[in-house]
């Protein structure tokens, strides 16, 4: 995660969040008022975004002093005390949403994760992300999923290519898209190219494609399809993988399984924070 | 909704997903391939984000053309098609994930609210949101609120005050709460407080708050809380209703019921866009 | 104030001053010699911005130390020292111009409205301001009038509703026009209505307004529809009132008196920075 | 003015006004609802800011037409008919305020200098500002100034040097004090010494000044300082100059006269803009 | 290249350049006086940056008119006649040296570029270029290399691995350091390994790195390398290679060369703008 | 140089290499894992760019120490140890490509101002630079020139008139383009003439030009129209002088010669950084 990236974009929600003053929070306390508060977790998951809370008390009050008690992408039960905080209230208090809000997405993420994993249940793939995260939070998004035990596909439409049906259909072949963009992209971008039939796989190996998706197949086929690509090609399963078909996919020999429900729908993984006013 | 900021908004979005550039369909297609999308409806729900969709195209492209099917907020049921779209194809493509990354949220939450408005089935209470948006969305977020039948609660910490236990504890009471914030803050801004007793709710009342709010209350309780209270003091049911126990509010005489579940954890409203190349 | 924005402000300030580089004092002076200066009021009023002093020196050098000898919302009188600051020459220098006339234009406007709370002498009272506010400084403004002893109206479209002529004309009736946006606004935004009759007010009061404007009228009409407000609704007056015309509002019964000329026309309170370079 | 940069103050501007939603305008009318409105002096003055004007409604809605009765710089007389201006009535009015805030400032400081021009009534003599301009609207505040008749001193602190006191007095004199700054910036950049002394005037002359400043001098002084400088020496009358003594100085023989209160404390010129809903 | 960053970038250009004012055209042309312009090559090269003009013209007005006599990527010899554009004279030499500029730097790095694919000539190799592009830059930067014949390196530090001396010293082993990097990042980036002997070739190759980076070595040794590296495994030679050291590099069977000197030392293509008044 | 707008420029710089992270160091280095790195100059030259080298790890990590052994401006030999670094080695890794690219580019062009200034030989003339620097870089370009021993000409279009062939056949003639000129800018601006004959250098003194150019002329002619101009108006030598010809303009009496080849062809000086783990 890039530092100042992070730091460009808590400022931006904390000014969303904030305008022009909290009304409440700042009218009431003194500025020197200290207090204190406790992150709780309501809800059993893995925990994720503890630097993304110590960078936003950072900006919002250098006093403001963090003592955690798990480290990122440690599981922690209802009921678990996930970190303390102390420094003047008002500040406390003014970046409570802001801070629960991330901490709480971002721990649903990496738990939805961290129980794709353990649902297949076959180390021998990969659990990854995909590009349905949401607009403006794409690199907390995608981070939450490696904290979760996952990894991220492309980040964007910059890093990685995508040869879908469209694209094929234009080109002529899967041979022919494959061509097109190798003659005009970089040595380090991989190609990745979709299929849906074991003839296309066995033409997207012939085309040198980097990585074959096999698009909604079922796991025998995926299976099927795995044995017919080299070694020093990654194979990914893809497309209406839910949680309940998942340990379906586990043996199939893909090395990828992409996931869109991680980030598409993300349920947030209920934490709560209790400031009190330091007598 | 502002238009200006919406521009800005879908600007960093677009820039966050391609980067330097698509190097899949910017490679394939020449600038002037045409082609055509439609955008259907893979599950029913309300849709959401037409104006989005629309001023987003026109920022990648002014030459792109959309149809829209349906209007802003208008049932959809799975197989509908939604909207067609067609222009140069690189383009129709380059902005596909962005745009439906917030059609879909922004149907979600519609979708969600609405099912929330009827589960209740009381046309005297209002379901509103919360501020558990997800960071820089919030404008998106509780614009498809609206959409859904739903209202806003305050937008951030600048335009409402909201007086919790710990400004109680500290200024004494709610009274004293009340009035050391009216002394300070403009006659424009509401101020809402929240009660759990109802020792608490009269003084509310008496200290003349805006709004009261009944935390974490039974309905029969919300109901014996209501009739306490003056018709030119709103109440507010909140803290912990879920869709289940969401009828049981219906007949408790509150004016508003929040809902932190309409944005907090969205289910993402299924919505595909198949995209052709033109012959 | 939002400390972070603020900072922003600030950085946009500076740079709009200092552009490339300030080709007087970074050149003439080493970075690190040192010299002293003090803010001096020239002229008396009321000394409003010195948070902001404080924190734009900070964002020049860290090592500029601050001294205050008047808390901010004091009066001064012409000859007093304000402050002291010591540091880098150079960075005292480069940092003058902005600083003071951020200082000059907030302690005006603080000066301005305190002696607009004295010339009412009616405590019943508040004084507010308007969005005739400079564009960029909103927030500075509109702080600088509570330091004055005024309030703010709403801070911009955004978070309060104004009912006008043109409102009403097209909706047919004021209780038609405050229907019309209840039934679509959030249950914390205020509704302002501005009127101009006896008839207007009553009918005003009827559709449940939450704050009653009384546009342009004598202080004798101001008090005749007063009476005809219940007590939990606010009145406003507002309209074409001078410093002059000030005090015969008092005793009108408004609660608040909204006034332009705080900050549309500011005198700026003369304040002069003489620097010494240490020996 | 360059428009580049004014379309991103206005972005920034109507942001700060609008923020999330105009929740009147927009509410109350259809998007398609037309309006027309005409903008009235209320005050005579000279009128500055048309250019303005125009791009913020272009930004606004392109559908937005602007028809002038006057010309950048006329004289305007209270009554008349400045603009008219039709399309969306929402629009219309959202953009109000922060169009007018802008119009009345810069015709406030075109007006102002209009009346000091024509108070020195020595048409060899230039008014110019300082920079005591409302920070973020330097570029506004200048560009009225020449609106107004008048001509701006330096931008900012990078585009032209000013000697003053202490740098003298760190570099020991004004000779070397001149040596030090022109063996390091550019040829382009005008050196400018404030003097308060004949002696000093005829150290700046001999020392090569490009420009010298006469510092709260009286006319008698001035003139009689002038008398020492050659002509390819521009001189300069600064400091303390009100619109009342500033009759007092024509035929004093300077070049330019310097005046703060052009810029910082502007007394708005009052217009309105009477908006009406087309039938 | 992403036209909406091109926009935003070329925003930040013409700002930085014109500022307040552009104190000479501005000041002499009348808005609507008309001119012509043409570009004119004064030296013989690849064009480049032609898209750049188009946006960068259109930004500044919309009226100016662009005839393009070439197109990107083609051969112009001194004297060619490469684009004519018509339009507000001002606006033609407002933007003048910011599209010269750009286009000047962009068109010398695509001849750079082409003089080392025909130095080379050898298709079997690609040219690339590297990341010591000018800050701010990168994405023209690269964009001109591809123009001229040449591929893209990774574009930053996000989008492709390089796995270099202190990594492996720090892991123990190339082995190690790819596994330590597989191990936690997605399965669209390649690997890159840097090699200096053939012990750590083969290491590299077992490693399973995507690519193999023969790091300042001499044409026989690169030879000798790349006959170790299977075909899916890409290999490239970097480091020290100059225009003059280029041809040998022949037929050494790797896949790309890297080459600093098309980006870090740019030697500018000589462009002119003669702009005319229309009569 | 302003170090408020090199923050803000190193910010940018860093995010475009680093982008959502960077894959390589961030993933093998331990965040507390501590390094050393040396920076070497490859080949000899003026070293410039510290400050920026300083503020930028600064940036990055505060906990990295900088340790300087030259001075901004010292001439480096091959071989020379310019300065060390030490603190995390992630970050050190992370910042060096940006850190480079920005001191080789301004080491290169203080170098090329060194050896123009040298070669020249003329303690009268003061070389300068153009505004054919790289968009985006102006700040950092020009300073860069000082450092070498060179001075600036105007920053951009707003600082400074330059009138050109198309301003005077517009106008009519030079001594009404500057009287046109003249009426309208501050008296703070210079104004400069390119002239070619000597009938227009006497025209140019005739009509108070601040500076005079002599556009492409031998150094004969330069030595010619320098006679024709008085003392205090300067003179600048420009147009396609070499590093070759510049000798031969010693002694031709002119104040200024401007060099376009400083900054739009810029070789950069070569600086290695070797990055040490620290065990």
């Amino acid at each position: 995660m890039n530092q100042l990236k992070l730091r460009q974009m808590l400022e931006g929600f904390f000014l969303e969040d904030i305008g022009e003053n909290d009304v409440t929070s700042q009218t009431i306390f003194p500025p020197n008022q200290q207090g204190k508060g406790v992150f709780v977790a309501k809800a059993s998951g893995v925990i994720a975004g503890l630097p993304v809370m110590r960078e936003a008390y950072c900006m919002l009050d250098s006093e403001i002093e963090l003592t955690l008690h798990f480290s990122e992408g440690d599981w922690v039960n209802a009921g678990d005390r996930i970190a303390e905080v102390s420094g003047p209230v008002a500040q406390l208090l003014t970046g409570e949403r802001v801070i629960l809000n991330l901490m709480q997405r971002m721990s649903g993420i990496a738990t939805m994760t961290k129980k794709s994993v353990d649902a297949l249940n076959d180390s021998s793939i990969n659990i990854c992300d995909t590009r349905k995260t949401v607009p403006g939070l794409r690199m907390l998004d995608k981070y939450a999923v490696t904290v979760g035990g996952g990894r991220n596909h492309r980040i964007g439409l910059y890093d990685g290519v995508m040869i879908k049906d469209n694209h094929i259909s234009f080109c002529g072949s899967i041979t022919k898209a494959v061509e097109a963009v190798r003659e005009n992209i970089g040595h380090m971008v991989k190609i990745e190219v979709e299929t849906e039939t074991e003839k296309q796989v066995k033409e997207a190996v012939g085309a040198g494609a980097d990585v074959i998706m096999f698009d909604n197949r079922t796991p025998e086929e995926m299976k099927a399809f795995s044995s017919l690509v080299p070694d020093h090609i990654l194979t990914e399963a893809s497309g209406g993988i839910t949680m309940e078909t998942l340990p379906s996919y586990a043996n199939t020999g893909v090395d990828v399984i992409s996931l869109g429900f991680l980030t598409h729908s993300v349920e947030a993984l209920d934490i709560s924070l209790t400031v009190n006013v330091s007598q």
